[in-house]
């Protein structure tokens, strides 16, 4: 059984992460802004903001445990606390715990210069942000021109990269089913994380050292 | 001016590619089942069929140049011959002239693993195999457990690759917008060809070279 | 406020019912296999099952109020009973109650006859049935030859119905972003059916009176 | 054999309509910017511009047939020479001459009002004009809210229409295989046309009589 602490568990993908615990994981402990429940933990889950950085690397000194921070926004002083915490700690750090957008994000990138490439997201019409980040990040990997962003429904989320290539076309499609996934890709994080030495890691290096050697392994 | 040779030239895409030469190639020479009318050349591109390997190899000892053969099915003996030939020439040989395709195929394969994975192509009623042999390409590559076939109208042809991952799907689409993509990329494999020293080629050889280097170079 | 009755409260449906109610609709009774809690209601909807169709059509009476039927499998008897029960109210019968698979029911009865047509059809790998039941009801509607089912992660459902036109497809392609959509409909339906007169409604008289004339007027 | 006359046979879509005449259909005459080669016809197909209003609808009268009219931008004083031409012949005038996408505005019609809508249409990167003037049709009948242009490829021509209905989508997608289809459009209506009394028709009521009673019968 692994202890997962969480980090931001009031927060939606804290709420959601504590309600996706697979049976092999038990939460030992969680902080919000508020208070701080302590107990031995195996790996601690970082889904507040990045303002917590100090709060939660200290956490993991204290626990002397890995730490997966799943915020954005770091500021260079929180970097430096980061980096200092990951000298005797495995410490993975990722603005992105989808599997499937880091891996679109690999495949564009090998793709980028093929051809001309568009971007087309959709998202639920609540959405505030318009293109989404994660459509920003597809169009820098991808080198793709244009971002056409739809608001529609319920959508949770579905990017899809078009490459034009004379007489073809290529398309990548990804669709987000659930906001869960984001829990799901922290939690297998974690688990190999706790089996990780001491040091800094992207969730690149998750990815290609856990499978699809053939695609990552250039990039190391 | 780029002398181009067309080895079954009164076939399907023999024609297309007679009718498809850009600016900077010139028919130099061309040969079907009944007659071959030699000339110099820079570079034979062969889409007649396997049993013409004899020939076409002879060929390009004749005409001293490099050989891109377009054509599958070719017997152990055809392959010695191919072998031999590329000791004096370069050649590239290849059963599927797709840019397009030859990526998804790079791309299944570093995605094979990461999920369920079925496939759905779509091909003209008058298509007469089924699944396509793309199709059963893909299949091998993704480790696709289903291909799963449609025919409708005049489709030139569109393959779907898609995978699951729990709360997220990926898939990848490729679109056949019409039959020439095929001689757009011998030509394309041509240009490259003629600059390569003595060998022998696999599409993926052009590919690897010429761009991608982070999606391609591990594998070499 | 409109109250409302949850006959099948224990089941999945009848549990996302329970939580999708809008602000105008509260919760006023509800009854599962074991117990029956009666209260005056303004209208009753059934996600149980038809072995029920005695006791929901007898609470109809007793509560004198109209009655959402959204199981399916009803035994001629059990449409003897709704047959009578919809002497004395209104009731509605629907063995879906999603308003976007109704529509692409009306849309491929339609093009039925326009040219061949193919079902791709996308559930999670847990779904039991295969092809889907609403699969074979788009197939009935549109003539298609044939149902290619996928499962494929957590997919909530996809259904795609694709005409080929020569040198023209046209595809109509439903996704399901959540379960809860089918208490959506099921609550927009009860909404309609407590304004009407007893008699026996299906789901097209509904959609047919609300919107859309000129797709349902022709066929009333 | 039914004898046909082409107008503006030196244009793009009059090269193509002479080139996909069925077996049953012949080329008894046609007419350009600079001639016109007369004889006896069994219907009139005209594929220039408006500005041969005068001539093609002088050319019905003293060929005594019906008459196909594919070009847009007629004035108003065209559209009275085609209202006096219609009292003596049977005269059919559309704008686009494609049944997948007559067929799709009559649905997005059918449609309208249900949801927010959005469409997104691609072409080839040579295309000039943004969006397409079909997508432009489609957004009136749909009362979608934006277009999304991309521009990729040699893309014939696709176009997607998506509704947002909550926790569900339906969306409707046309795809352009080649450009033929609408000489095949326009070769269907002229079939058509030769068997009705005089008067002026729209695509529509040729869609509407030979099939599809149910979407269209109502608006008629």
């Amino acid at each position: 059984m692994i202890k997962v602490f969480i980090f931001g568990i009031s927060g939606k993908m804290g709420q959601i992460l504590a309600h996706s615990l697979p049976d092999d994981f038990t939460l030992s402990g969680c902080a919000d802004s508020t208070r701080i429940d302590e107990a031995p933990s195996d790996v601690i889950i970082d889904f507040s903001s990045a303002a917590a950085t100090k709060s939660v690397t200290a956490l993991a000194d204290k626990l002397n445990c890995p730490l997966v921070i799943a915020t954005t926004g770091q500021s260079e002083e929180d970097i430096g606390l980061i980096t200092e915490c990951a000298k005797h700690h495995a410490v993975l750090r990722s603005g992105n715990m989808s599997i499937g957008i880091n891996l679109m994000l690999k495949i564009c990138g090998s793709l980028k210069g093929i051809g001309k490439c568009e971007i087309v997201e959709t998202h639920h019409t609540q959405k505030k942000d318009s293109p989404s980040g994660t459509a920003l990040m597809l169009k820098a990997a991808s080198g793709a021109s244009e971002i056409h962003s739809l608001r529609l429904g319920n959508v949770v989320g579905e990017h899809k990269v078009i490459f034009g290539l004379g007489n073809e076309t290529i398309s990548l499609t990804h669709t987000a089913l659930d906001r869960r996934l984001f829990a799901d890709g922290a939690i297998k994080a974690a688990r190999w994380l706790i089996n990780q030495p001491y040091g800094l890691y992207s969730f690149d290096d998750f990815l290609c050292s856990e499978k699809h050697p053939s695609l990552f392994h250039s990039e190391r």
